[in-house]
């Protein structure tokens, strides 16, 4: 079985937009066992998208196409995929109805561009989207599968959800395969591939890993093709238990709700102090809903001036030791427990570059301070050179410290 | 002329990386006018790429590759051009003694993997890689051009701005084309086509416009095929002076870096006092090298307890009008003022959402204040239902709002 991805659209080929499109549907078909050999972007002409499909459909069994349907577009992917198949355009008069009843109910009027998306290709199998006015289409030529959605990436999801997906399950053209993602932070791939090598050499037939590396993260997912989910969760399980505390969460989770979740259970507040990250790691802990039940708020002590006044860090210390230094982030974490009544604190202080670097800090030189009244860690970062990125990677490695921090709380 | 685009990456097609390459190298080629008809992603699979370059060299001019070279891979893309050329490897001793030299120099021992990598296709012409150890190649294949460079981002560029982009030049390839982009925010693609059209009806043969949309923010690009730069800047002047004072830069320019600069001539400093965005203004604003210059730090007030002790928020305010008002973001940002001594303060509150919004106050209703001690300025934004993006378009908002307030500082 194989299967091709073709996206339409001058945009992408001139790279005024990412072809995230393809990605999206290259994981969700990876994740039902349907192997994608190609994906194709076409330019918004004629000749290209006819000439795109048949190449497609003679090289592959399932092809998916998304984009070329909105009512802007001059609908060229429709009339080519007619063509292709030799058949005419009817008006459906279904379709016309939806979308006259959608805009009724917004109280605007249909254009004749909303008009000729109700022109289909006969033989067409219309698939609901029930996020836009285009629907999604299906076609069956031969023993081959031809899928067209809208581009708009929510309105593909959507029709690949509901509709495309749940059609292949029935259709048999899906593999029986379980994942189960196991999420780590702050260890390399190659430091993980040796603490699990043994027990992913003696993994059985039908149970396979994958390392999906991220900026300061890798998850590892274990993936059962033909196996019952139980076999899966027995070995991710034994993973995870070897992984042992680099293991922040499963799934689709992530640092900030784990945080949250943890902040819940053990009814503590948390508070942040920064420098080098300007308000990234607050923004990041706000970003799942429901963050306002534990995170009070932060300083964003950028200025020396602020770290002393607002955090109480005293001017020796910054004198003694600079600004980026173990003393100086303790006493930033002190000031803020203080300052914003929290139970925990977090705080930060380095050198983002690309300027400011000295032989002896040099830039991505970051220090961490997680505290509590009674309690303080702390930890030395040596990132690199890219500023946003250093500042990306120490937002991390604050967050994994808290949440380190808020399991022993 | 025709151009083609391959990546080659199994990666790619299980959607584990978006791919950036394309868009990049599409835009690139756009900038100079060579037109790209298709990008093409492959398997990790000599066929696939054997067949794949067969038929990107029969439909196109030129094709650009990207990815299958390096340490790593099993080398089968140099093996798959070497096959379709019908020419055999050769060990390059040039490319060995670079690669010797960058591991002497790092204290490291050269892999076999490395050694591999000094395998070269006959009738190959080596473009220069400075970023990696992996050279680009250039093939000539009757009247037509087959370039490869390493995937990893930044070796391609490097590539391709150091030797194939100046090579196509000097050839004749590129157009002779001259671009000014123009930076706006916070109005609609719509809009700004209703202000300019009578100018953009009026463009003479050779000059264009383009509209890129982003978030909250549309950059108009002016572009001249074969006509002097001059021309091109005398429009791009008039387009701009007619957009007035939603301009706020050019070329590769961002709002923080434009508020950089005017901090920098007004001699003001800033401070930030936000709620719902959570330190997402403060970090866009640190976001450029020297933002600490002007940028004092904020407070990110999430809990109402912060609002009233650290921003001095009245009690009575926040039950009266409520925490998203905008008194409320009045006094945030005369608390701000006072708490980070800074010359202008910028304050924001309001309900990203999914949850929390009211009939009176539903989700996306964010209140935005700027100030200086004897003015305030203040907007009411509605935005969506997500949340993410409601904090990112607030942040640009606010940012517009503040350079707004600066010009006139």
């Amino acid at each position: 079985m194989k299967a091709a991805i073709l996206t339409v659209g001058d945009e992408i080929l001139i790279g005024q937009i990412v072809d995230t499109n393809s990605a999206w549907i290259g994981t969700q078909l990876n994740d039902i066992g349907i192997r994608v050999n190609r994906t194709i972007s076409l330019a918004d002409d004629y000749t290209e998208i006819t000439e795109g499909i048949r190449q497609a459909i003679n090289d592959h069994d399932i092809v998916f196409m998304t984009g070329g349907l909105g009512p802007t577009k001059d609908d060229i992917t429709k009339k080519a995929i007619a063509d292709y198949l030799g058949v005419e355009m009817y008006f459906d008069q279904g379709t016309f109805d939806r979308i006259h009843s959608i805009f009724e109910r917004m109280g605007r009027t249909m254009s004749p561009h909303h008009h000729d998306q109700c022109l289909m290709p006969e033989s067409v199998h219309l698939l609901r989207n029930s996020m836009g006015t285009a629907p999604g289409m299906r076609f069956e030529i031969g023993d081959k599968l031809l899928f067209s959605m809208p581009g708009v990436p929510y309105e593909m999801k959507t029709i690949m959800t509901d509709e495309i997906i749940p059609y292949l399950d029935r259709q048999g053209y899906t593999q029986d395969i379980h994942h189960h993602t196991i999420l780590t932070s702050c260890t390399g791939e190659t430091q993980i591939e040796n603490m699990i090598s043994d027990l992913v050499d003696a993994l059985p037939d039908g149970i396979k890993i994958a390392y999906l590396p991220g900026i300061a993260a890798v998850r590892v997912r274990v993936s059962g093709y033909g196996v019952p989910q139980s076999d899966v969760e027995h070995h991710a399980r034994m993973i995870t238990a070897r992984l042992g505390d680099i293991v922040y969460g499963e799934g689709q989770s992530s640092l900030p709700l784990e945080i949250l979740k943890l902040a819940t259970s053990k009814r503590c507040t948390v508070a942040t102090a920064e420098s080098c990250t300007g308000g990234l790691i607050a923004h990041k802990l706000v970003s799942p809903s429901g963050a306002s039940a534990y995170f009070k708020g932060g300083i964003v002590a950028y200025s020396n001036d602020i770290k002393t006044q607002a955090l109480s860090v005293s001017q020796s210390t910054l004198d003694q030791h600079g600004t980026v230094s173990e003393q100086t982030v303790i006493e930033m974490a002190k000031g803020c427990l203080k300052a914003l009544e929290s139970d925990i604190a977090i705080s930060i202080s380095g050198i983002a570059g690309p300027d400011g670097g000295t032989e002896e800090k040099p830039v991505g030189t970051i220090w961490i301070c997680v505290a509590r009244e009674d309690k303080q860690v702390t930890k030395l970062l040596k990132a690199g050179k890219d500023r946003l990125k250093n500042m990306e990677i120490a937002s991390i490695y604050a967050m994994d410290m808290l949440r380190r921090f808020m399991i022993e709380y």
